[in-house]
């Protein structure tokens, strides 16, 4: 096997996927040979500083292979796939199409770059008879981009439901756990290495959004661009209604959902904090771990979970695409399937204020007679109705939590009811609302 | 599209699987032909009964397709893919054989059948230049085997830790939360159709030694058959022990094992009710659901979840398979790559006797002084350490539980150290072990 000739392979990008991917070709040569068929061979390497890199087993890769210069990359003979895991738009996506144009097979993990022009991509790459493989652009090492094109090809996608931010993950189980409040658990975060020391992608839910753009892209077979996902962080997320979910239940999770709207042709598409039953596998998922439950028509309810970034776990999903390419296996489910979002309608994505779900309120009322009355009778008028209330015993005339969860409920209505609870001279403070998710029974 | 050529599928057997996979290729038809860029139709139909079938929305092919006769459904033109879902080993193997020779792609669901003789009809496809597609054989719904065949491709399979019967995992939960026991739960199972009228199969761990043999072979790059699986089923298991095992803080689940042995040649296989602590995610599988997590070098660990039987689940599986060969891309795959265990060195499967692990023991002592020390000094004689003791206040001079978990121990030892603690005269009954199992940090 060793003596067949090798695929020939150009990274752009030596970071800390990069280096994962070229540390895997190198100690597990023999084991792909054997799976392929045939070596894999990085033949050239793009990175902006053009120096070598090496891990501390050694040197990734020779010296005189790599560049700064895309024209030289690009014109490296032999070498019929590029890996791009140097992320951001500008210049990589550029480097993508110029690949694909000159007729090169393209594996990213650059969830920004698919999230923004990715029917354009997958368009331009039929056009030139290659594929793009993406598996580690979402979900890490969990191998959800290759369940969805193929596993699950069966079935019509009901709803996606998914811890997409290992590190907003972490956060929160530091929270609900320790009792940490969010500074300083995402001190701690960042201290571990699974926050940046500017957090503001992963906290704000930016990052979990782009990749529920593409993961319902495929699961739906519809476009959804990054921006259409409506999209709330955890850097508001207050300890105190951490644990007035615990107490009814419920641990809170970043989740990215999208959903079949019943009875619609839409879609729902976002990402906020939501609380979900501690009796969901899904409610169990803790720490920097990614999970998501597809729910298809056929298959009914399943569920995918591991590590979704670091080194390996990266580098995982990005080889494995590799492998898959090279086999040539790959190239031709992209080109007969209409899978990719460049032959999908364009979704419906519905405006958030439409989404219904169960909630959970909390507000600040002053412990007089006729408080609960007024705020449910406001809650009444705007169609909300009360599943249960929660309220510690206090002294009268003090300010005190109030928890409500109701039944479902249109957000649009629950704002605006909000707004006129808080203008009631009796309440104090903003109420706070998240979102209960519960999962639909097989 | 509907003006594109079908691709032709003939269909082995149309019972509960058969049925299910016939009413999604009717009632998705456009689905399917959206995303394949050309129909799928049945051609032909095998059954026993030569009968048509049909479902409450009416038939689920012309009656003119169905035949009892295999030369004239192999003789049938334009069908180059034949899927199996009759199941058992005659005489369906001569039928897969026959087709695979005629130049068909088979789709199959059938465990059995690629337990036993799983090498030679891979090694046969090969030579046919056809390909082997079997996601619906282990884990129904969940696309494990697409998994472990592209999307984890670029990892080193370090352990496999599987639910793999859903029949005992119903039955079990059922013993754990409703105190029922194995005799009731049982027939809750049967009532509610997780389980056939003769068990055995499920009961026995038979059913989920076969598919951890399928599933081994795949991820370790080796050939397991099915009767080198070690085997013990739960119809043993008492209650008592779950009750002592959930102050301990674990479950039991029916755990199908693979593990590549540290600093060995060798791979362990075996399926045997086992106690997992309730932190672990694979511990909170209830009800009739499949789970398995796999452990990769790169990816570190993965957990697939879903529903493993059922009509549509499994459907789920086959015709996913069925589009995925139909594309084009399966086969090319399944040609380049050397992942199926015709081209693999037999595992060299350790004996149960060499299984290294913790160990849970329940023994019923006379509450004397001394025998503690009686049994603690034979466990000490064979290796076996201490790591917790459980025993609650009893009258002296009574039979009590005396519930020992151990350090990490090996089986062999820890069998014949209870066979000198059961001969012990102040020992009543059969000494009772479980195996412990701890998942490996990331």
């Amino acid at each position: 096997m060793s003596g067949s000739p090798s695929i020939g392979i150009g990274l752009i990008g030596c970071g800390t996927v990069g280096g994962g991917v070229a540390a895997l070709l190198r100690d597990e040569a023999d084991l792909y040979a054997g799976r392929l068929g045939q070596p894999v061979a990085i033949r050239r390497v793009l990175t902006r500083s053009g120096k070598a890199c090496s891990d501390d087993r050694g040197p990734l890769f020779d010296t005189s292979q790599v560049t700064r210069d895309f024209d030289a990359f690009l014109a490296t003979p032999d070498m019929p796939i590029v890996v791009e895991v140097a992320g951001g738009i500008d210049p990589v996506g550029g480097y993508v199409e110029r690949a694909i144009k000159a007729g090169k097979h393209v594996v990213t993990a650059n969830k920004s770059l698919l999230a923004a022009r990715g029917p354009a991509l997958f368009a331009l790459a039929r056009k030139h008879n290659v594929s793009i493989a993406f598996e580690a652009s979402c979900a890490g090492g969990i191998p959800i981009i290759t369940a969805l094109q193929f596993g699950l090809m069966a079935n019509r996608c009901e709803g996606l439901f998914a811890i997409l931010n290992g590190t907003c993950n972490f956060i929160l189980t530091q929270m609900t756990q320790l009792g940490e409040s969010y500074t300083d658990a995402l001190k701690e975060a960042q201290r571990l290495g699974y926050a940046e020391a500017d957090p503001t992608l992963d906290v704000s839910g930016a990052d979990a959004a782009q990749k529920l753009a593409i993961l319902a892209s495929l699961a739906f077979g519809v476009r959804v661009s990054g921006d259409a996902v409506a999209c709330h962080g955890i850097d508001q997320l207050q300890l105190e209604d951490i644990r007035f979910g615990a107490e009814l239940g419920y641990d809170v999770k970043l989740l990215a959902i999208s959903e079949r709207w019943p009875g619609e042709v839409g879609l729902s598409c976002n990402v906020m904090p939501c609380f979900i039953s501690r009796k969901e596998l899904l409610g169990q998922v803790h720490g920097a771990y990614n999970a998501l439950v597809v729910r298809g028509h056929a298959v009914g309810q399943t569920m995918f979970y591991g590590r979704g970034a670091g080194r390996f776990p990266t580098a995982s999903a990005v080889v494995s695409d590799i492998l898959n390419v090279a086999s040539g296996g790959y190239p031709i489910a992209f080109s007969h399937m209409h899978l990719t979002s460049d032959q999908a309608p364009h979704a419906q994505v519905i405006a958030l204020d439409d989404l219904w779900s169960r909630f959970y309120i909390r507000i600040g009322a002053l412990d007089i007679p006729g408080v609960m009355a007024k705020v449910t009778t406001i809650l009444g008028h705007h169609g909300i109705s009360l599943s249960a209330v929660l309220q510690h015993e206090t002294n009268a005339g003090q300010v005190v939590p109030v928890v409500i969860t109701t039944h479902e409920a249109r957000l649009g209505d629950l704002i605006k009811a909000l707004g006129e609870v808080e203008a009631l001279d009796v309440i104090h403070g903003k109420p706070v609302w998240l979102r209960i998710v519960d999962l639909p029974d097989d």
